[in-house]
């Protein structure tokens, strides 16, 4: 018997993108992008206060694609890391995690920056973002590799 | 007709807490439990090079809850806040995140610090921790003004 979790939309992302590719990606790619957090009116009730947060953590799910690799190919680096050491889109369970910053609300939608879902994307859940990681205590594994390579391209060009 | 997404763990978390109680919650409480992350042998591909992050979002199941409240009364606050400006189990999308500290890995098995899940909470995704958003760009609405409350209760004493 295997466990199954069933989860259903509580809103949808409306966002510039209308297809992966313009996307930012990569080493120093800026998510500047603005649209909306729309929520189903059965759910706006949930989002009293939300107004106070300056940023959300919104989960959502990778709703056009499917199947799953273990090994991802980041679009930072050219080698193959473990999937759950990157964001690929191609998950055994297809969820994505954003942190935006909430710009505003009107109703049920929430005006938000730094979208980098498509737009249509389901969203599952909506938290507070409470408190962050102190940048020192950070270590960012393959990815900060990565930048170090590239970074001494570009310079010894 | 309603879209529905169906997700299976890909783990289960090990950790002291057997019930609900015993998790610290409320202002100031200190996540320091330490536990592991226990992932299915036909994941554990999927952890290749993760050992080089310090940090880890997990996503997983509040699974020993059932139905959900619009509004929540956090152990923080004595007032109620919509629940997706709180990070109340009872959801409409039962979905816990969690930001740990990784400190070791023995095959598919993470040990971590800062665990805030009852021992056997299904894992359904683990991706890295790659950056944070500064405290000095953090409002924390509702949960500030209730630590100033909590603090001016203390102080007037």
């Amino acid at each position: 018997m295997t466990t199954e979790f069933v989860l259903r939309p509580i809103g949808f992302v409306r966002s510039p993108f209308s297809e992966t590719a313009a996307i930012p990606k990569g080493c120093g790619a800026r998510h500047e992008a603005e649209g909306d957090l729309e929520i189903l009116p059965e759910f706006e009730g949930g989002l009293l206060d939300i107004e106070g947060f300056s940023h959300l953590f919104v989960i959502w799910v990778f709703d056009r694609v499917s199947g799953y690799d273990l090994v991802a190919s980041p679009p930072t680096d050219s080698r193959t890391h473990g999937v759950f050491a990157t964001r690929s889109p191609r998950r055994p369970n297809p969820l994505g995690l954003t942190v935006v910053q909430l710009l505003g609300r009107k109703g049920p939608r929430l005006h938000a920056r730094g979208l980098d879902m498509l737009d249509g994307t389901p969203i599952l859940d909506i938290k507070p973002y409470l408190s962050g990681v102190a940048p020192e205590d950070l270590r960012r594994g393959w990815l900060a590799e990565a930048e170090k390579r590239a970074a001494s391209a570009v310079s010894g060009r």
